[in-house]
């Protein structure tokens, strides 16, 4: 199972901060940071940059903003072996606020996008590439892009000279056979890229679809601990690291996070696979029928909630 | 996705009553009767049929005897397309209990074994047959099955006159890989016999290894509602029927009897996916040191559920 091109790309303070607004104590992300230091994982994806003009300090916490200052609070010069990542978004960014590499803690910069923005993600990967960084793209949503679309992206992205593309199932709503047949399409568009994989929990396949990832060639793969991420969550570290076997990583500094941090957060914040979020996977839609639902006092009502949902007629 | 042949199977009550000795009221087993009737599973397995002189009737509710009487005080004739299922283990079981098809509301008798016993499961099987019913053999634990025992297995089961063999992942220790592989040799082996799959999430992987089996040829298809079983429980029945979309199934009765009767009951049971079955499953090692474990005050103490397992050189 072992193959040393394979890299972890932890996600846990990005992608779990949708949860609680990156409002994560330092004591948090930095037992996050020292896990993923002592597990071998490769990356450590920290937060989003964003501008002011987009989102407010006042609502949101320091790991939508990744300003130099609060990642040195965490990392120092993070003399580690596992890399920074943030997370960008077309139209949230300013990219005059992205430094040259040399002057940054940062070593990748991974654009997220729909499908329609495709040319403005390419511009700003290629901007950020020439900063000095490593830089990724990650299409969003591809359960609901038509394939003229995604071919057309594909040829683009296959012409530019970003590095590193993401599959990512937004929605949850993939299984094996459909993540075997993007990878074979995304590889054979971009025969001489990295493909990464980013799946959420919908439908309790994360995990798995990470499986089929890896057995299809993806070789970054992302995940958080205990899953911890928007609606369901994503691939939970712990399962990936056990699984992986491999003599690079070791499980016990991410069980001891767990148990200390992540675990009493499941008080305050609530994550993870509940039938609402397998019903709108199911049904190939957008989690926030669900995540509405979830924060509702019917949030164990299923069969209303089925019944609310447009397509209620094929699963009834 | 559609396939005519497959059929699910409701394990609910006999392997959800691994976790509380089959204590269910009469209500309860009532409304997952009523659901899977009213959802078009196909079989529903109540229990097993085991005699008094192996279990005590103080220890264990009526589902572990299944008596005809009390049978039929949840399902009377069954004039449903719903089929009735027990499940025998090797030992637990006076034949002579067995009565001919024709003076019993069971339809199917499912005969679960380890490799050792299956001289002894083809005669009981065989003998059930005889008597008119539906029969299966179910092969435990194959995850620590050795290749020529394996074999010599399957060349036994291919001689016999048992129908239908199934695929179970005791241990919830396999992944998609291997559940293909499995069952590329099981069709091969069977050529003219129906596979069916068993599953334990122990790695979050329950739903889909099922998946694998479907798409490898697996057309008995055990699930319990919300994945109640032993442990970290089984495939779960919701996300099986959202993932078939197939006419004949539907999802709203098995969600109404879920947020009625299955929900409530994780106040008293705790089933499902936590850490310490990760950690067996990952080892290949049966969960009754998780479950002790669980059981404990120390549950939460992943680091030191880890460091107690023999295997922690490998994972730590």
């Amino acid at each position: 199972m072992y193959r040393k091109e394979i890299k972890v790309v932890d996600c846990t303070i990005r992608d779990g901060g949708l949860m609680n607004n990156w409002r994560f104590t330092d004591e948090f992300v930095k037992s996050v940071y020292n896990s993923c230091v002592e597990a071998g994982v490769d990356y450590m994806e920290i937060g989003y940059k964003s501008n002011e003009k987009s989102y407010s300090r006042a609502d949101n916490g320091p790991w939508k903003f990744c300003d130099e200052k609060d990642l040195r609070k965490i990392v120092g010069d993070n003399k580690t072996n596992t890399k920074i990542s943030v997370m960008i978004d077309i139209g949230r960014i300013d990219l005059q606020d992205i430094k040259p590499k040399k002057d940054s803690v940062i070593d990748m910069i991974r654009v997220a996008c729909y499908v329609h923005q495709m040319d403005k993600a390419i511009q700003h990967a290629e901007y950020c590439l020439d900063k000095g960084y490593e830089v990724t793209i990650n299409l969003m949503s591809v359960s609901k892009v038509i394939e003229p679309e995604l071919d057309e992206a594909l040829k683009d992205i296959a012409k530019s000279r970003v590095p590193i593309f993401y599959l990512v199932d937004s929605f949850g709503s993939l299984y094996c056979e459909q993540i075997e047949a993007l990878m074979k399409k995304y590889k054979e568009a971009l025969p001489n890229k990295t493909i990464g994989i980013h799946t959420h929990n919908n439908m309790q396949l994360a995990f798995s679809n990470t499986i089929t990832g890896i057995i299809q060639g993806c070789n970054m793969l992302d995940a958080t601990f205990m899953g911890i991420g928007r609606g369901a969550g994503n691939c939970p570290m712990e399962c990936l690291i056990a699984f992986l076997k491999n003599p690079k990583y070791r499980l016990l500094p991410v069980l001891d996070t767990i148990q200390q941090h992540i675990l009493p957060l499941q008080k305050s914040i609530d994550w993870g696979y509940h039938i609402p979020y397998l019903i709108t996977g199911s049904l190939n839609e957008h989690p926030k029928a669900a995540m509405e639902w979830m924060d509702s006092e019917r949030k164990n009502d299923f069969v209303a909630f089925l019944k609310s949902m447009h397509d209620k007629e094929i699963l009834e």
